[in-house]
């Protein structure tokens, strides 16, 4: 059987469930690619340290020219994570005519056009299903069996971390901080939950699928990108009343040549495919011109379902790629096609024109004072602006200590502009304490 | 730009989906593939029959010779459906060294190991994502990017005709009858539907996935298989009573080297991930031993979601395929690598012990007169054969017009032969009128 060599980088959480599954299921794995995988290299920072798989210490190595030099090691699989140095050494694996597999969305989001212009230039392939919804296959889906489609919508819930927090503050009437609390307690949230909570590893993610969906090229930094951390337990109650969930959604939907992309905290009524997506779990609804609406349900993240991702990517890679490269990197052939990662090779970027956040229905929870007149003023206003009412809840119960209340208004669409423009004037009311949160309603079909 | 020459056997439903999307989506299908996708030819009974999609005349054809002995045409696209003479066209198009794609899970359930080791013989690819619930693309899944993992079992909902009329029944407290009308008007059932309602159809299906998934080798008619079509309205109502829906799931389970194969209409509580899939929607819920689970939710059926997964097939072929045969399959060559369709080429069937259904709980539904000491009895029935009773209703506002009344059973784990041994001698009693159901049912997690 021949032998392809591989080295990891990194031995963290990904890298640990990436050897396990490897061991796990070898027999399988060789059936399918008629190839023994043998991981010649892991490359680590400390060959001391204990870890959670058991490997042969000789295999473990602090020294990346080792390998990146080696011309035995057809694949590197990066699993450290970061912009650098995983950036560098990927590049220069690439050159040294090194496949590449890679879980790390913020180097691909950021310099993914670079990474593929290199792999294409010097005939390798590289692969980043893993840098996408952990152990959901999206990039495969979009880019291999849904092919045949143009895409019209992808809408996801890509997040675990924020997606728990959410279900917390919905089924259990947790308060946002405690929720977090929870979620840092088991696992599903860092100490420093930034990242996830503000939506910005959200950004990285719809970046890639708004590349590898609609190759469509928008940097994570130029996404509308609002988290979840302002979502009170208020708005959590508002949102049932009505018949909504709230989800931290990340969309893209392309109508014509306009396309919009934005991750934002959404109310998406409890019948909708994505309200019933649970805790730690992530989904993603794509709409297609031929196949129309696919849904695919799995694990975000974790060690074994992030792992499956990247052991499909080097399997793929082996059954893709130029066998006599992959056998000795050092043997270069220019008679072989390309098949290069997951974009059309051939096909510019899409001439899309951004229109950012697109237009929709709006939730508003405003704090004012209990008096007459002031629905009147609110909704005038409102209707100055040309944002017309879908409902209203005003109640007396909810007439707080300090004598203010809560107006919540749910508008049809309009664009944030009009919001806020109309919210700046209502804010200026005396009677107006507060406007408490503003927040996208997808509407039922 | 390379041009591919294909031909369409077939111009019906899917036929047409296949073409309409080819020309929709030529565009992003040229960038994705680097060729132009010529259909050469459709292959059809009457070429003078009026048609729904618009093609030159030129290119049809009732002349099979003219197509598979063309070597220009290098993928024929089999839509026939049925056995016969799909099954021989496409043999002779393999033999001629033509890539194949078909929807055809009759021809693939009952000849895929021939077929495949013919594909394999001329260096062909034979693909078939079609031929297992539609538009889902659900052997991509298995075989490509979730390739790394073993899959301990695959749970589906895959035939949307049945899926139809259980949502009516449900939903609408419909009769079988009725339901199954509403699904012939609406074109989701066929005026003549015994394949499907009876199981056969699914069947079909789940000998494809049991190859793909598990390399495991079992005829359609080896399968275990139930249909609907004794599902009363009685029995929806009594599973809503339980926390259950009923649906129709073609399941198969490995543990260790035993696997469970059956189709089969099955309680699923309420929570499970496929109680919701509603109407004419197929999922499958896919457990792997990396990944954990996966559901993938989509359209089953349809001439464009069909057409979806034929489009899928034609550009996976067109990139992994070899190109020198592509553009002339007069020009073979023998030193490339050959990736032969959805199996492991390289891995010997599965040596796994079929155990037919397994065991499971039941639900059991009979008929009997409305006296003292009848429950005693039937429950001590059961636990002399070892059966031990989960939940029992009988309800004095049953009783019927003739003076019985439905007593009802769920039971724990056991084989279905020791709930049929029990119920032949239940039957025996005097006061039994009739066993009228006996429906498997999946517990809670």
């Amino acid at each position: 059987m021949n032998k392809i060599n591989i080295a990891v980088l990194g031995f963290g959480n990904v890298g640990s469930g990436t050897i396990k599954i490897l061991n796990m299921n070898k027999v399988k794995i060789e059936a399918k690619t008629g190839c023994e995988i043998n991981v010649k290299n892991i490359f680590v920072k400390d060959i001391n340290k204990e870890r959670e798989v058991a490997v042969s210490k000789d295999i473990l190595t602090s020294n990346i020219d080792l390998i990146l030099e080696d011309p035995s090691i057809s694949i590197i699989v990066e699993l450290l994570g970061g912009v650098e140095p995983a950036l560098s050494y990927i590049k220069r694996a690439l050159i040294c005519g090194k496949n590449v597999v890679t879980a790390n969305k913020q180097v691909i989001a950021t310099y993914g056009n670079e990474l593929r212009k290199l792999a294409k230039e010097n005939n390798v392939l590289l692969k980043y299903e893993a840098s996408v919804a952990g152990g959901i296959p999206i990039l495969g889906l979009l880019s291999e069996s849904l092919s045949g489609n143009e895409f019209n919508e992808i809408t996801g819930i890509i997040n675990g971390t924020t997606n728990f927090i959410l279900t917390k503050m919905t089924e259990k009437g947790m308060d946002y901080d405690i929720a977090l609390k929870d979620a840092q307690a088991l696992g599903f949230a860092e100490a420093d939950p930034s990242s996830d909570v503000l939506g910005e590893d959200v950004a990285y993610k719809l970046s890639i699928l708004a590349k590898v969906g609609f190759n469509f090229d928008i940097s994570p930094k130029d996404i509308p990108t609002e988290g979840i951390n302002k979502i009170s337990k208020d708005d959590i109650e508002y949102a049932l009343e009505f018949g909504y969930k709230i989800k931290l959604l990340a969309t893209i939907i392309k109508t014509g040549n306009q396309i919009e992309c934005h991750v934002r905290p959404t109310f998406i009524p409890i019948s909708h495919p994505l309200a019933s997506v649970s805790n730690e779990y992530n989904a993603l609804l794509i709409k297609g011109n031929a196949v129309s609406d696919i849904m695919v349900y799995g694990k975000g993240a974790g060690s074994m379902a992030t792992g499956s991702a990247v052991v499909g990517d080097i399997i793929d890679i082996i059954i893709k790629g130029d066998c006599k490269k992959l056998f000795d990197v050092s043997k270069q052939t220019n008679d072989t096609k390309t098949i290069n990662s997951y974009n059309s090779s051939n096909a510019s970027p899409s001439i899309l024109n951004f229109i950012g956040e697109g237009e929709s229905m709006f939730y508003m929870n405003m704090i004012v004072s209990d008096s007459p007149g002031v629905m009147g003023k609110i909704s005038t206003c409102l209707g100055n602006h040309e944002i017309s009412i879908d409902s209203v809840i005003q109640r007396s119960s909810a007439i707080r200590n300090d004598g203010f209340v809560s107006v919540v208004y749910i508008v049809h669409k309009c664009s944030r502009t009009s919001i806020q423009d109309a919210l700046k004037e209502i804010a200026n009311y005396d009677f107006v304490k507060e406007i408490k949160s503003i927040i996208p309603v997808s509407p039922l079909n």
